[in-house]
Formats: structure tokens, C-alpha cells, sequence
């Protein structure tokens, strides 16, 4: 039997059929020329779905505090989906163990639906994948959807803007304040938790992240520092409250600006992805032989690449299948 | 008197002017139209440098780490220039404390360079931005050019492919070794320090990096892993030999398939730039006022962007100045 045609997938989509969703994550995830056309014919259910992101330095306890606030939000009828983002590991093989754990874990249960992401070596393309694929959990007609972040650079901050909520997770031992002001998170969390509250440190942190956000000029929403021992499941529930709490203020992904810095970062990624495919098809082998022998620079030869009308036709073309 | 042009400042920094080098950095930083000619023309001087890469999570002490090397460094006479890589942040306003503390005592010192690099808010603009800089501090003189990172992001992990030898920073707090591997530092690490190796769990650590690190193929280069307490100076003697050693195997960033990577990477990274300019010189303003009031949704308006003929048209010319 011939293979289903990405048509045929998003039809099945739009019934509910969650193979065909995890289908549709592929092609996201390989950036493959139809993704901005499928995201076009599910953006009318898109909107729906409350997103929260977790984020924090490796070791914080994310994936266990993540785990907690699924079971919660099962247990009061929600349906969640959980994105957890992860730079690509070719030593690892990109899938997170623990993970693998987890999908086991809710493998009979419809109601959720957990999916790792990894860059597999495209450049901002995780950012992209991540929101897309967060669109199709939402239009899937997922309750929740989280996203979990392994590390804390750029890239996750840049995923975390996605997010309704962010939820800062640290750990006493994670280092002084003052890097976490480095690191950007002071101005992304909506709240902070200091997990593994039973560590020697965690009320002093927990103290020290209060004082540093009452330096902040405080909007309508006073960010809370929440301690939790995630593993034995203290403070998580008190946790989702907050959650909920920041969640009646949170601002829709649906405003006037959101759409429109949504249409330039797909803009700007698509001109990206398209480019990836020019060359990997070998449209531009001529000049690339010359960069490689030295007989042009790489900067002039990406000046020369870009004055050719040849390049251009190409990105249009380079929007079709082949 | 007029503010000098682009091109004077070329000369200038031709001639070893520091002014004029820290005035083109600013270019790169702001991503204008005439950096990629700018850098063509630089391009001969390129590829003598040494390049050495720290990264690691937050509070691993990098920043002190790389302050030894670079009184190792100077006090053998080599030339050196650090570049900071750090995520942009509102609140703290981008520049970070240590590095001014850093730069206040190094003043008087025409050997050493040191700047900081941020996003401002420019998406995968801060890699790109990172190697521009590395190829103006390489063709300007110097031996030795230090990149340092403050996060382990994508964007860091990125940042550090232009390095030749890549030191992975640890502390014993950061979390078992399994989190090294979910951050994909395993792969990228040339050598591992455990620092502030005082503390408990240091020789732990780094015997659990020798086991992990025995799993992988050998090459021609075994990844040492070195206990240091930098802050007291300890152990960074050595590590700058085991740097030596291993710049002795270090292939240089101007072979073949790393000038044919290169341009790939400024074609996209220039693509994106001119598309940014497109938009905030308002050359797609109809389109986006369709997009805010929610006439056509962000993944149509992409396509018909890019089916433009205008759109390629401005593409060509924002690479000329205005």
C-alpha cells in the first residue's frame, strides 16, 4: 500500500486520530515543504489551549516537577499535551531517556500525549518546530500543552516566549542570583521554584530571588517564589493554583502582535528552510566549489549568491514539492 | 566634523587602530548593511588566530577560569582577545558586572581585548555575530582569541563550533553526569575542568566524566578531564598545557568544508538580516496589517510573502545601503 499523502493525514487529523498527529510532528520536525500549508489548514482551531513553559538548569528536577503537574491536571479531567525540547545529542541519539520513561507511563491514556523535540542540526529551526507543533497540540483540541526545556540558553528562552506562563525551576545548588540574571530568567518567570526544597540553601535562594524581584517595578502580577519537593509531590498543588492563577491574566497567543510576529519569525524561517534546501539539492554548487578551493571568500561569495536572480527563483520554487 | 565611514574605519583598523576595530564590532553587533563587504575585505588576515572555547552552565566560575588563562597568556607574551557571549537581558541591560570589573584592570593593556556580545533580540543573529568578531580580533593580531559563554544553549553550542579546542566548566553542584549528556556537552568537549574542585563531590564528578568518556570511540585525542580551583589559581597552568597539546591536533577554521559551512551559514544569516530590514523599512506593511486585524493567518501570509515578486526584489536591494 502506497504512503498516506500529508492530505490524507490532516484529514485524519482533524478527526482526532493521533497517529496522524504524531505524523504531522515529523514533517514539522524535518521542516518538509508542506508544513506552512498544513499549519494554514489548522490555524482556525488554534487558540484554545492553555501553555505553560518550564525551564531551568539541567538537574532542577524539571521533568519530575512536569510529571507532577501532569498527574494534577489529569486528575481534575484535562487533557495535556507536553513538549519537551532538547538540544540534539548525536551521542545520546537526541531521545531523552527519561522520557521514554514517561510516554510508557501515560501509554494508555488518550489524554496524554508527550513528544520530544530535537534540533537535529538545523539552525533556529527548534524554535519553529516548537511552536508549530504546539499549534497542532491546540488545535488537536489538548487542554494544556507544556513546554520543557532541557537547558537555558537563547534557543529555550526564544521557545519559552510561546508561553502563556513561564515557571522558573531552580535548585539551591544552582549558583549564586546573579546568574540568574545572566542567564535572562529573572525577565521571563512568571513564577520561580526552588525544587528540591529539602536541600541545605533553599530558603536562602528562595529569599535572595524575592529581594531581587522586588527590585522590579511590579505590574499587575507579582511573580511568587514557590518552594516544592517535586519528587515527593509537596508544593506541586499549590503550584498549579498559581499557575491558574497567572493563567486568568495571561494574555492569548491570538493578539493583534502575536499573529504578527508569528507571520515574520515564520517568514524569516521559511526563507531559512528553503535556503537549506536550495543547497542540499545542489543549486548552488558552482559557487560552493569555489568557496571550498578558495577561490572566493565565504563573504563575498554569500554577496555574490544573493545578487543572483538564480538563487531567487529558486526560493520561490523551493516553496513547492519536488 | 561628519562621523567617519565605514570604510575609514576599515583603514584605520588596517593599521592596528583599537578604536577602529571596537567601531566595526559595533557593525557586526547591529548587523548593517555593509558588514559581510566589510568582512570580505578582512578576509585575507583571516586564520592565524588560535581559537579556544569555555562554556558551561551558569556559576561554574568560566569567567574566572578565563581570566587565568589570560594571565597565563599574556605572561608569554600572546596577544589576546576575549568575546563574551551572552544573552541579551532588559533588566540587567546586557552587559555584565564581571566583565567591566574584568576590562577596568586589564585598561592599560594594548594585548588583551575584551567584549561582550549580546543578542539584542535579533534571532540567530548572535552566532553569526560571534564569528564575525572572532575573524576581526583574528585579522587585527591577535595569537589567542577566548570565546566564553554564559549559558549551554543551543546558541552556545552553536557559538562553540568556531572554536578549535572547546573546555566544558563544571562544578561538582551541577547536577549528575546524566545532565551532561542531556545537554549535548559530551559531544562538544575537548576538555573537561571540574572547577571549585575544593568542594565535595568534585572527584566524583570527575571520575563519573572518565567512565562516560571511556564509552565513546577513541580518536586521536582523549578527552582529559582536569580538577581546577581557579579562583585560587590552582590547576590552570596545566590546563592551558592540555590546551597547548591539544591545539597541536586542532584543524584550523580555514579548510575546505569549513569556509563551504561558513558560507551557508552568512548566506542564511544575511537573508535573515535583509528580511528584517524589509520589514522595518515597512516595505510589507499591508500584508501585516492584514495579519494583526486577523484577515489571513501568519503561516498564508508567509507563503503569499514569499511568493512576491516585491519581497525578492527588496531582498536584492537591502543588501545596498540607504
Amino acid at each position: 500500500m502506497a504512503e498516506n499523502a500529508p492530505q490524507d493525514w490532516l484529514e485524519r487529523f482533524l478527526v482526532g486520530d493521533r497517529r496522524a498527529l504524531a505524523r504531522i510532528i515529523t514533517r514539522v520536525e524535518n521542516r518538509t515543504f508542506d508544513v506552512p500549508l498544513l499549519m494554514q489548514q489548522i490555524w482556525s482551531r488554534v487558540g484554545r489551549a492553555r501553555v505553560i513553559g518550564v525551564t531551568g538548569p539541567p538537574g532542577a528536577g524539571k521533568s519530575t516537577l512536569v510529571d507532577r503537574l501532569l498527574e494534577h491536571l489529569r486528575a481534575r479531567g484535562q487533557r495535556v499535551g507536553v513538549v519537551a525540547v532538547d538540544p540534539s545529542s548525536p551521542f545520546s541519539g537526541g531521545a531523552i531517556l527519561g522520557d521514554r520513561v514517561r510516554m510508557q507511563k501515560h501509554f494508555l491514556d488518550e489524554g496524554v500525549f508527550i513528544r520530544s523535540l530535537s534540533t537535529r542540526g538545523r539552525h533556529g529551526g527548534l524554535a519553529r518546530a516548537t511552536r508549530d507543533v504546539i499549534h497542532l497540540l491546540d488545535a488537536f483540541g489538548f487542554d494544556v500543552i507544556i513546554i520543557e526545556t532541557v537547558g537555558v540558553g537563547q534557543t529555550e528562552l526564544d521557545v519559552m516566549k510561546v508561553a502563556q506562563s513561564t515557571i522558573v525551576v531552580l535548585v539551591p545548588e544552582a549558583g549564586d542570583t546573579i546568574q540568574v540574571m545572566k542567564a535572562g530568567l529573572l525577565e521571563i518567570a512568571d513564577l520561580f521554584v526552588v525544587n528540591k526544597a529539602d536541600r541545605e540553601g533553599a530558603r536562602r535562594l528562595g529569599n535572595e530571588l524575592q529581594a531581587m524581584l522586588h527590585m522590579r517595578a511590579s505590574a499587575d502580577w507579582e511573580v511568587p517564589v514557590l518552594l516544592t519537593e517535586a519528587a515527593a509531590g509537596k508544593g506541586t498543588a499549590e503550584l498549579l493554583e498559581r499557575i491558574d492563577a497567572h493563567g486568568a491574566l495571561a494574555s492569548s497567543h491570538d493578539e493583534p502582535s502575536a499573529r504578527e510576529s508569528e507571520w515574520r519569525d515564520i517568514l524569516r524561517d521559511e526563507l531559512s528552510a528553503r535556503l537549506e534546501r536550495i543547497v542540499g539539492d545542489g543549486h548552488l554548487e558552482g559557487i560552493a566549489r569555489r568557496v571550498r578551493i578558495g577561490e572566493i571568500d565565504p563573504y563575498g561569495a554569500a554577496l555574490e549568491s544573493l545578487a543572483d536572480a538564480d538563487l531567487l527563483a529558486h526560493l520561490v520554487a523551493a516553496g513547492r514539492g519536488r
